[in-house]
């Protein structure tokens, strides 16, 4: 499969990140990511995606291996600890290609919660917090966890909600609760938890996830399989950690957790629509081999309509993505234009991918809700996406409060 | 849970199909099989639905005959062969309320494709092919399949590409060829096989399960788990049935077939309302008793939208099922009117379905993707029913040509 | 151009209403109308509707007269005063062939607000009342007019913002206040006043136009200019009426003006969609007849699309009117499920008739955005249905609360 | 009213056409053109939106003037001719900007069809045709027509069914045809006119408005009003034309009149995008004032996701004008890459704005369908916008084809 017409309406990768006409210019990066993913992870990514195969960590280490011996491990991870230390604007393109398969985020280590996890540690921790989790983290030697929702009555969009609480010990913190839709836990090598403390907010802590307080549960029966370390249920049980062990400032953990959210969100869309891409190249070369009613079905205006929705949402989702990308460069991930850019961002782009991906099970016809097919899959698994991170009514509400606060 | 506010615009049942007043009444065997749903079938659907076990065939014996208690066996079933004898109108509000539940329509003996096939039967079936296929399934003694669709490039939505072939034998006629998406055909006694054969027509054949020349081969990995036997890809092997297995004319399947078509569509779209009123309801009790931000998720505009939403679209779903309902009684299912009513209905109530569902999700949040929760299935499984019995896509196409060919 | 086949779809016009097999059926009435419409309605709209000409009296009356003649004045009023008495049922079929023209409506005397004042007037007038307002208002003598909508921060959608007042005065009350959206003022007999009276509650009042207390303004420029006596600016200013004005009890007006409430809704969806099937007809007769891209426009998949979709809405509008219709009159048009469905039904129709027109523009092309052609003035006329009579988000927000109140 | 929210996410203006940081950034005009718009042109705006004043000469050349001392005339045109020579990245701020109001555009002469017109010129024109009409109509000392469209059956998206001709005649050409939809043609200096010639092919011709075999007919009652020159009915009959007439080569005009496509497109997307913020600002800023049911209209959820869509709606179109401005500035206008994102960008920025504009009616409640507000009228003008230099289904069908293309 060539260059797909989508490929005309991308926007140049701009000089800003990387020096221009280098190897490692971000487009350069994100061919070879392209090839990386074709070539070494489309020929696994089968047992994972359709066989339901638990995603081991072996599979994980030779994939991030050959990510490295390609160049392509670590866009995200600073330079310093092996990574390509990539800024937003570079990681559209790179992480677009990396999420041509749903396991392809993680073979380059990008996948989330890493990801937002990695941003969260480069802005918060300290440097013997930094070289205790971020380095491991970002060299892929671990992977990590985020326990911040609950089951209801807890948190769960309303942070303020939040039920599990971190009370002061000689020494430390005893943190008591019960999380879920913890991604990752299962086989993490940390948790970041977010608990209640006293005075009315919430701090950050760094939980080893072999803490005999930590308990990690089941993996939740999630419509989505390939999330490394699933979504589980976790346990704080009058868990013990150090001082040491905030991440940021005691009672600022809801402003501060806010530094992976831009991020998170961002690149969140930038996988899907690597997804997305993929699905509608495959629905696009489907449909010109297939006939039906004495024509190819590429030749039904009802098809072509399709098609065309599909290509016109993936140019809008990626040229949202770009844009936003650019805001949070500039802007710092942190700004009121970053929050707003992102939050309108993976709302589109969480809908414009469901959308394609629902377009492309009607041009596949009966085997379109067959899982012998990589669609079908990819249907089921993109569910999720417009609910973790912020369900769209969250954020739309979100996004209309923050414009229309410019009017009272 | 009281009656749905959605009950408020049902409209009232005709006396047209039974005595008014009398326990008969569609309106109130409607009733009746909303408590049998309620009692029988939710306490054992999830071990189907969420947690994957095939139906059993002891299973759905037991909960026939726990129908047939109840006075709700065989909606469709001829008055002659213990069923209830409903016409088009009076199953509109019977198997909306078996629909409840997915397994809901076969524990009432009314699933597909028996009841296409009950119908297809009834039409063309011969005395004695009604005695030994007919009555038996009707009785709910056996299940059927329906091997149509073939694997690429045979039949699909364009029967004209039927690749399976029927020749003339002594006595008989061979089948060979390869079927798929042959649903219930896992523990059907019989199949109802379309062949081509000389000539350039297409017939009908009726052939035991037990055929030598009949294999069943694996059930499709589909997104929907729940058809009683599965979708199954079968083989026919110089598959010898004897004269007496043609069902109606020689020849003649492609037309005769169609005898099937304007019943199933509108029987599917039936117990589908079924299933998208439950969740509707079921998401309403929810957002009633969960907060977030303040107040109860039911208190905020965004989530009242999505009740409205779904409520206006189960209305018009349940408002075209039943004036279709009447034009099929009134002019016959083989009527253009009937064909042309049908598939805009299955069209419609398809896609407003699944409206309804993915709204739903969105009201349950991170549960709602979460196969702990049955609406996450529901969605799962309604993905089919926009492709099953013609795509939406063939449906419109010849919607419009309909309409169009009156103005030539 | 024959029988469309939309017909097909149409529900069997049921014997509740009138005597089976007389003239009187109202599919028979429904026939007569539309045959009334095209040979005489037709030939006339064009200076109304394209050149902008208001509807003038001499026309009305012309047109009403033709309409008597025809056997088809009057579909909702009395039979005491000249009309057809139908109910609500046999409405449907007739207003729909009468809204085939814009002013089709007004021809047969069932045009709003006169439509729903008629249904007010009917619930709520003395004998006397009944006499001087409600005969000449059924008979066509005579229009009349609303007057509720107030300037902001007045009444809108929320009538309990009620502005303007009425005081009790020695023989009768003092009217003070500003209307705007006075729908028909211009030329009408007399207004349907809501004022607020002491006590927090409001009060109805049938105000003769001739009253020197009242005073009609311009009328306002709304994108609808078919509406005969427009939508105008009223003010009430020291407008003195005799006690015997209020109509129904004083303090109830809140509770009664619901009266016209469903009845307008549901008229006012029937005849809409009227607008909506002749639009689509025109536009299927012309894209057969159009060439582009070496085919005719009705060839190419794009178009049929938009066809079928068409053919989709006014089949489940058609099926929600209907179906509501029949709610009104088994339960009355006061009762909860009676509004409960008129609003869903409003709702759709109104967003179902605009998708309509908004296709058949698009099918038109360039031509669809040129008055020359009916279907640019059908469109910018139609804008208004979703606001008028209560705007979408207020019905939905009702619809919803109603749903959910049933889980408190 | 201060800076939009949807600033925030607007994409910073790149150095690429204009010294950083001088007066002459593309950012910085556009805050200039703002202002521009904001004290010059919405004054007087008014009376050719709303009151339907045609826009007269004299007001575009005092305008034009203001626009010339304010330093924002003529973003498009040549520096050499007075004007700005902005590249397509700079004229995409600068040109919403210019949106703002309807008739912004002409007043720094940016308007269609000379927009489009400018760049044809540049491209084709020969020295002394670049001095005889593209000096002139950069400079604003004239406007210009573009007369291709044709009546039934002749040239509309299908080019290829041109019926004007033109036939070769001693020193120049004849021509004969009948167009309509020539925009601009009411009091146009001259008329870019396309023609089949001998051959099979089609020759672009300049002719001057004066010229005796030229008539201007009537201006076509569009149901947009603002559009300087309308849209006109124009004749030639036996116009003569001299050899040096012929813009490009002869037979070539089906290819060279590409050369206008996607700069008109993605300049027309540009100003539309400048309205439905203005819109969106509008209601933003109105429903926070007016009260309802106990609360701000803008307390409303679902008045909320109105807003929460058209923030998104904006983002999303502005996103993709940017990124395909930056496609036509680096691989050509006439490149396919600029052709196909162009597409993509009309179809999607016109059905956009169309959503916006519709939500910001709804949001005005009544008065949104009343001509007193612009918003009003703002809908009714964008309706054409779909249609327009492309409708939506016929872009459809040529993004798919291209997409399609590259899998045969």
């Amino acid at each position: 499969m060539n260059a797909a017409p989508t490929a005309l309406t991308a926007p140049a990768a701009g000089s800003a990140s990387a020096a221009p006409g280098a190897d490692s210019s971000p487009r350069r990066i994100a061919e070879r990511t392209k090839a990386f993913v074709q070539e070494h992870v489309f020929p696994v990514e089968r047992e994972i995606i359709v066989d339901g195969r638990p995603m081991d960590d072996a599979l994980r280490v030779r994939l991030q291996e050959e990510a490295r011996q390609a160049g392509v491990f670590g866009p995200l991870s600073p330079v310093a600890y092996g990574g390509l230390g990539l800024d937003t604007r570079a990681l559209a393109h790179v992480l677009e290609a990396a999420g041509a398969s749903l396991i392809g985020p993680i073979a380059v280590n990008a996948s989330a919660p890493d990801d937002g996890n990695i941003h969260l540690l480069a802005h918060l921790a300290t440097a013997e917090q930094a070289r205790r989790y971020l380095e491991p983290l970002a060299r892929g030697e671990v992977r990590s966890s985020l326990a911040v929702s609950e089951p209801s009555p807890g948190a769960g969009s309303d942070l303020t909600m939040l039920r599990t609480t971190a009370e002061k010990a000689p020494g430390g913190w005893k943190i008591n609760g019960v999380k879920h839709f913890v991604t990752g836990a299962d086989g993490a090598a940390f948790s970041i938890c977010m608990a209640a403390t006293a005075g009315g907010g919430a701090t950050i802590f760094l939980v080893d996830q072999d803490n005999p307080g930590l308990t990690v549960g089941r993996r939740m029966p999630t419509l989505d399989h390939s999330a490394p370390g699933g979504h589980c249920e976790v346990t704080f049980d009058d868990c013990f950690v150090p001082d040491d062990a905030v991440l940021g400032e005691v009672g600022k953990g809801f402003e501060q957790i806010q530094a992976r959210l831009a991020p998170s969100r961002i690149m969140f869309s930038m996988s899907w629509l690597g997804v997305a891409i993929r699905a509608h190249e495959m629905a696009a070369a489907r449909i010109v081999g297939r006939e039906a009613f004495g024509a190819a079905v590429a030749g039904h205006g009802m098809a072509q309509a399709h098609v065309a929705d599909n290509e016109i949402d993936i140019a809008a989702a990626r040229a949202l993505v770009h844009s936003t990308a650019a805001v949070i460069d500039e802007r710092g991930a942190l700004s009121g234009a970053a929050r707003h850019a992102s939050a309108i961002t993976k709302t589109f782009v969480s809908e414009a991918v469901w959308r394609v991906l629902d377009r492309v099970v009607q041009l596949y016809g009966g085997l379109g809700v067959c899982e012998d097919e990589l669609v079908a899959r990819f249907l089921v698994e993109a569910r999720g996406f417009r609910i973790y991170e912020g369900p769209s009514e969250v954020l739309r509400w979100s996004i209309a409060r923050r414009v229309l606060r410019a009017y009272r």
